[in-house]
């Protein structure tokens, strides 16, 4: 992993301190905000093994903390628990055995105010570690904490949706936080990009993830990118044209998938009595024809572009094109999280940030020159290599403008839905 | 389902009004005081398919009465939520579509409060009921819900046992209640009994379930039941002479279920550096060598008598021998809820009543005559007479001396572990 | 096991001479005639865990007279193969480990010229054992092989119809054994027996397996049982009358089957163009309605019990009915595969053996004192005494009226379907 | 598809004559070839879902020329037996419903010789094509047809490989062809390549599948290619410094797996007594330590190459650096189906053609401006491009020189391991 503190990283918050402690200090009170005024009830359940409960995403973004800069640097720290280490470790094996992924509905206690008591904890450990211990070498894994932190809300934004959506009652996460908007989509243009030897990833972003890098040159063609994303509408045309009952549409692992799991529409989607509904984490709404499609799979959107007889883009003519746009679009900070027609982006290329995050046709492979780090932190990205493809752009659930980069680089199973994941489509110029 | 409105059936309270009435608030009281000063998370989860989460239980034996009693019988009943017909449906087909069983543990909302709102509300039109509505053909429905109520307060803490031993806190469900006692347990001996055809089952007890009937004749040779449970010293000289390595000891399908699931030892037996403990739901605790085994399948059982180089005895053998014995033994209303040597039991058949279920060689059959009547109250038992065996007594989980009888019959499938079940041995005179 | 070689044990031919010997030839090429003029493809595959390929059961039969006779007693033996010992021992622990059971169609050498050669290489040793070293305590267990061997020849067929069930081209196993007869079925009447306490099992009869023993005493009330089989057109009644769909008709488990299989008929049945065809080892055929239903479950038996208002007999019940009558009905000797109304038994109770075999409502446990040898031979049944139900008189596939007697069990799940497994009705007097 | 008949295509016998038709002779011949002499039973059993029969292969070639040919160019065509058209389509939805994948091991009918018999009733209409319809529009479609049958003979031989490997007797597929040669490796040397823009991929070659154009441009970094493939000698020291123990070295999800399987080593290794071995299409041998090492998964591949320091190629890299290259290296008309050192490959990067076919760093993915056709032969490459690793170069069981080419692209998901698929390195420069 490869970080640099930076001046002008961007805050969660638009407060005028930018300072890392002030930073810290926003990102760790916005996973707060996400929770506040809910029941316990809503923390502890584990819809599927994909997805966390959200007190577990608490505990864990706090035991980040804990484990890499606190043990590792603060002298006379002392764990509030232990037994925290074992519970909380996700995925380091360096760190050592985890718990169970399956298993984490199962934990009843800590109670959800035991783990805010760790959050707390940790904050203040890390309050005195900012105080008398930083350096620039811990800094850049401060940096790696929060943005790490980051990305758990949005997975606690997503992971709640799931669950909430297994309730027949479907209750509503947050009250008026997936109203339709009732905004035109407007229609569907193209921008144009030429043949060339491109440089893209970042080795020197203010903050950037280990796989975004090296930076490096890619030989593209010449391709048109679309002007937003695909419709709620759109998709629905392909869905009554047949689109899932026409085996020619589709990969072959897509079409098994589609058969044994019964895909007929988009995750989340109910039609009753002629009327298609979605569920949101404001309950359910009618479903909103002029916004981006969403909960869709890669297999899905590779067969909706193919009905289209155009294509997805590759990861680098997304990147390529995208580079240059404002990073306007709704996300996260916004609490309206459900994608529309009617957020802040303009120009070529609306919503190509936030909304929803967009499938490309490139497999999550690493970057020539790359190599993950011996120590922990080189798990973060680099294992997952294999079996996934890449996402770009952000959505209405990541966490903030400062957080996405175009370089930046999202990645997914085809198969997963429960992510706000849509289609922007790409053709050969 | 056959039941009588009795007089003198024996209270979950020794309180002295045992009216109907007096007993259903002494029943529902109970299930409140097994969740009293939890905190909610613990209320949520499911561990398993076969279990469910501690607020389904509040709920659904609310919707029991609210069922068969106040939708039926109690004019301008209206529900508190309608949803919760489907939501909190166990398994009466008869009744309508019920919620997927093995998604128990997703429902976060009604919460908690909502679940004893939803009490309160049964409760308080139950009030009414008794006022105003109760009649001779409704006393034996509302007999019928206090023993299917006290049937899942068993089930409460047995299933949030499951729950907690996934957690690698070993979490204290009621501090004290799992303690050993250091009581002895006393040496073995054995009650014989004449051949001769015997009258089992029951037409015409106080309160019994379908099941138990009808009353019939059975043919049965002279043998003899031991005067006590096996304890867990006796089991663990049946584990150190290579019990579970010795395929002849076993029926095939339990050989196949001790290899593929690594059985070892009873469920919840764990042995760290040399020494053996037992998590209970007073927290782990060390093996008591004394106390009768628990948490055994069928199939342990079966293969310690077959070790021991006697038998377990039919269910009709335990019934013969223990008509007459008295109720005494621990129950649920000691909040001790682990089984010891220290009871109140003495006779001939110490503990054969309370402490642990104790597993017979009888498979789970209808008795000549029994035909399950048509309603949804006949699903209540008659439909799982198919691959489980019958358990007889009681256990330390059992709400109260007054909910067993000599000819309650207990069922579970052959490697169910989960129950308070243990082993007490038979054998041909 | 107990056995007692018997001067009066019929053979499977109606040879005069019923010599061990003579039995032993006579039984063993009857194996050969089931394979005879087949393409050693047929041998070769296995269809599912439970049935095992032709050649498998060809050399296994030889493995256990090899294995518990040559191995043993026959001085000088040289096993043909030594790997055999472990490729075809099928359950028996304590011979020593087995090759894995659900692979068995992997195996494509030995080759059935192979096998065929290793049949003869015992033949041929057991034809030395019987001139040389045939003892009293030898002879019981050459029964016992024989017995075995003939058990293996109804499976042969069962298996071998699976497989070619499983072909699209639905191919003929043998041309001719499976046509309807169209002979009438005639009305269901019904044969009285009175209460008491009857004898059942057998201790002494010329042959028998070690679970039909102890003789006991069972107290039974009067009871009725059906003087035929449930016919294929009242099955279909059933069907049409929507017993597949009725929840309340069905077990628990059945119903929970009957849904995940999507059962809608017996096993073979196959319904086009509004006519109902059933394949049989003769190919497919038109439905004979006269034709005793086979191949349903015990779950189908019993649902099927409960919409005729009526039940299936207990093993005691049937035994108790059927000791007097004539071993008359129709067998594998006969070369017609498939039931039907046309056999030549006679009397109150029609068909009571061979045809189909009966479903009673009795679980397979072990009768009052049996307890299991402690060699090898006492793996043959005590341990598959968990999860199956009891089954009488005997099929179409079963080898001969020598082969079955009134106090024979078998037994099986209670949703096997792959046997000739059909119903007999019966009610309380 | 694209294809081009070709005067050049190398057939896969060097006979003088390389007319289409001869070619077609030669490579139906050479499938026959294979199974020659071998029992029937062989022939039948499936040992895995991706694994088929020989027999369905020998047949399912055939079904490819009789529908994409015969059927619909030829007049008067009739087909031996209708039910074939459905029971050897292999994945074309296009063409119709297919027989199950996981039970092409239950078809005992058609039997060898019928598939024998359907072979040459293609073969003999074939004939009449070449002599009175052959097209310059159906040249190609013969072409992609005989293609096709070269990659199916290479799944014959590493399908039954697989198969034989259940069996505990460890059968000699074909005495002879996996003897270890004992002839040495040679040092490991690197040949490097210069940065650079390349193009990859074809338009023209004689013969082409779809997925290997459009013929594009792709931009290169410096690299350096080992000159021969990883042997089982440097593999054995990957495994005995712990390779398998260690997670940092392993992809997540290849960790899961390794921990899922218990695998320690290749495919097909087994160590006893200290020694290791290695089963052959000739039966087991000795590990040859010199020879390359092969049947690793694209996860294997990975992770030595994490634990030798350098990393795998892409597959741009593996063709650029190939691409003029001799096509040397042991194919299967050599009839000896285990790669070892001995054989006729020279140069800077021996054995990159044939030997084993080598693991790429790319998912297999489309080519920038990659549609696959809408008919039914648009199936054959395109909808596989999912969740599947590149190989490159062929193996001892690719069937002919002639077959395999630069841009030759194989593909199989990266746990795959029953191909001969082995490791060959790279590093940046």
């Amino acid at each position: 992993m490869t970080t640099t503190s930076a001046v002008d990283a961007t805050a969660p918050t638009d407060a005028g301190d930018d300072s890392l402690e002030a930073r810290f200090e926003a990102v760790r009170s916005f996973s707060e905000s996400i929770v506040e005024g809910l029941p316990a009830e809503d923390l502890v359940p584990q819809s599927m093994e994909d997805a966390s409960p959200l007190k577990w995403h608490l505990a864990h973004t706090s035991w980040f903390f804990e484990t890499f800069l606190l043990r590792e640097s603060l002298p006379d720290y002392r764990p509030l628990r232990d037994e925290y280490a074992y519970l909380f470790n996700s995925y380091y094996n360096a760190v050592g055995p985890q718990y169970s992924r399956p298993q984490r509905g199962m934990i009843t206690r800590p109670t959800v105010a035991d783990v805010l008591e760790y959050r707390a904890h940790v904050n203040q450990h890390m309050a005195r570690l900012f105080d008398s211990a930083m350096t620039a070498e811990l800094e850049p894994v401060v940096e790696l904490g929060l943005n790490h932190e980051q990305q758990h809300q949005e997975l606690m934004l997503t992971d709640v949706k799931h669950l909430f959506a297994q309730n027949p009652l479907l209750p509503e996460f947050r009250p008026g936080s997936g109203a339709p908007s009732g905004a035109p989509a407007g229609p569907l243009g193209w921008a144009g990009f030429e043949e060339g030897v491109y440089w893209v990833g970042t080795d020197d972003a203010p903050f950037f993830f280990d796989n975004e890098g090296p930076r490096h040159q890619v030989f593209l063609r010449a391709f048109e990118l679309a002007s937003r994303p695909v419709t709620n509408g759109e998709y629905l045309a392909f869905i009554d044209d047949g689109g899932y009952e026409r085996s020619n549409l589709w990969l072959s692992a897509a079409w098994s998938q589609v058969n044994a799991e019964g895909w007929r529409a988009p995750l989340y989607w109910d039609r009753r009595d002629g009327e298609w509904f979605q569920f949101t984490l404001g309950g359910e709404q009618p479903l909103d024809l002029d916004a981006p499609v969403t909960h869709v799979s890669h297999y899905e959107a590779d067969a909706y572009a193919r009905w289209a007889e155009v294509r997805l883009p590759t990861e680098f003519e997304w990147e390529v094109a995208a580079t240059d746009q404002p990073r306007a679009g709704r996300f996260a900070d916004d609490f309206r999280w459900q994608p529309s027609a009617d957020d802040a982006s303009e120009g070529p290329l609306r919503q190509i940030y936030g909304g929803v995050w967009e499938w490309t046709s490139s497999a999550y492979l690493p970057y020539p020159g790359f190599y993950a780090s011996d120590d922990a932190i080189g798990e973060y990205n680099g294992k997952f290599m294999s079996n996934q493809m890449v996402l770009r752009g952000g959505s209405v659930a990541t966490p903030s403008a400062g957080h996405i980069r175009p370089t930046y680089r999202n990645f997914f199973p085809p198969d997963a839905r429960w992510q706000f994941s849509g289609i922007r489509l790409a053709r050969d110029a």
